[in-house]
């Protein structure tokens, strides 16, 4: 199913060979990850080529045809006719592939399948949200940032998190106020911004909680999810991304906010913790039905605080929040 | 310094301008690291452009001239003459930098470069290894891998690490036989093969300890124990690459084991986990004075177990094992 629609894609594409590369795409169309140095290349029918420390497992594992790598400079031998690259694919290798690298053209194939979500794809979302919902009840903040953090990645690890979906993020006091804050080592001071994610047989989840504990902070946490709300009560498909990015920045615009919601309002995820779609006002397109996507408004007020709110959406004609965690987790500060 | 050794490196090899896209490399010369969208562009001067986000504390932190980032499809008319970029660039950014993308050069500037450290580069992999070596003391074998690994990773983590150096390897009994385990969810059996690292203002550290408890566990542990002393032994400016590799093989190959030793010997780290030299005896070149490399043969004996061990050198004039770790932590089963 996947391989017809990625093969019909390419042929309208005018595409005869492509050479993948990222691990992320590999396991996306063959059903396994590699350890290793590892390619497909996809022409009449994809093939996963492994290095022979991964031979057993892709065997086992790969949903379609496995051989046993050949050296990039013999790789150019197995492509045909027009190629294709990954976008993300390292110049240096591109060099590899033809004697005319201008004639090698980049598709956005993968991208674009991948932006909506298979039922497995769904469940595996699902089992990394459910494992980043239960770690969050074991965070400690009885000390610094990156003790909560640890703590959280921890509580994720042993819970079959195969490694954090991205550096968890504990911001607190005013180093909540930029949303790129790093995890320092001060003391956790309110409120805390935490976002954070598992991964689930490498598929991502994405949420964010901000622990509040005064009248000022209570004033802007409920804009966020005011905010919040209203983006998520327009998520359906056919609905533009603008139309959603939108629906959150108006309601923070209102209340005097807008400059500082200093960034869009969501992003689609999966295997990646960013995919497409960008929730943005500036995007262009319109949501699909199956499409997973953040909804993660947010407030930063420079030399105060800053606040944000995060749940993850699956697109459906009744969209579902896939995040079950209550919005006001402040019983664990 | 840095500065003139790269622009003369460049003007070596006809290069009129660079750019630079990986955050490392952004590191290596300008001292920050950037949180987003960040390039450098080198021609008389580098130059640093960050996104907004990051305008504060770069201009703090780095030590280059700061611009604010343009677009990428404006990026083009700032690169005269011959234009570089790293081998590691993605082709989809290297079609924004040219109207003819066939005369874009790679140039392995910054790979060369960071062959060898510099002084500060050096203290901070010291600071890296000193975290991970402290962590380790308080890693947990009680339950399964994973909970090992989380154990150790929080450890590293609360003591200042940024993150893990690479995904923390806990591989055990029948799984240890493989260098590339992935790091299951089953109970912890022995030999026990723990391969980690910290990072230090984003400079790697890189070690491996085997914990065994059986006669012949301790047979083959000794024989790894001999061939990574034979390595350290010939660590010297000028020897060769193949030369550090070949003694380490040489002994595991005279006690019958060469074929289980199914990986090279070591290779160099710093701000990446993997930086060039690659000591292997397929490698050539030789050492240079404030290379900082690996040591780590393994056997690996199929469907029985594997035992590695990894120490980090300086290569000097006497050249100095920076990791002081006991070889034997059996102690800590």
């Amino acid at each position: 199913m996947k391989n017809e629609e990625i093969l019909n894609q390419l042929n309208d594409e005018n595409i005869d060979s492509m050479f993948v590369y990222s691990p992320e795409n590999i396991k996306y169309l063959s059903g396994f990850y590699p350890s290793s140095f590892a390619y497909l290349i996809i022409d009449e029918e994809p093939v996963l080529y492994v290095n022979s420390i991964d031979k057993e497992s892709a065997e086992e594992k790969s949903e379609i045809e496995t051989r046993d790598v050949v050296k990039l400079s013999e790789v150019k031998d197995l492509l045909k006719g027009n190629i294709a690259v990954e976008s993300s694919l390292e110049f240096g290798l591109v060099q590899y592939l033809s004697d005319d690298i201008s004639a090698i053209k980049t598709s956005k194939v993968f991208a674009d399948k991948r932006k909506t979500k298979t039922k497995e794809e769904i469940t595996n979302i699902k089992n990394s949200i459910g494992i980043a919902e239960n770690a969050i009840m074991e965070i400690d903040f009885s000390s610094t940032e990156k003790f909560a953090a640890a703590s959280l990645e921890f509580d994720m690890t042993i819970n079959g998190s195969i490694k954090p979906a991205f550096d968890t993020i504990v911001a607190s006091g005013k180093r909540s106020s930029s949303p790129h804050s790093e995890t320092s080592m001060n003391r956790v001071e309110t409120p805390i911004v935490v976002d954070w994610g598992a991964k689930y047989d490498y598929y991502c989840s994405d949420i964010t909680r901000t622990f509040i504990n005064t009248e000022r902070q209570e004033e802007i946490w409920n804009i966020v999810l005011e905010a919040q709300k209203a983006a998520i009560n327009t998520i359906a498909p056919g609905v533009s991304y603008a139309d959603v990015d939108n629906a959150a920045r108006d309601v923070i615009t209102e209340y005097g906010y807008g400059e500082y919601f200093i960034h869009s309002t969501g992003h689609g995820f999966g295997l990646d913790i960013h995919e497409d779609p960008v929730i943005s006002n500036k995007a262009e397109g319109e949501l699909e039905k199956n499409m997973v996507i953040t909804a993660e408004p947010g407030i930063y007020i420079p030399g105060e605080f800053g606040i944000r709110i995060e749940d993850d959406v699956l697109v459906k004609n009744n969209s579902e929040v896939l995040t079950s965690l209550d919005k006001k987790l402040d019983f664990l500060l």
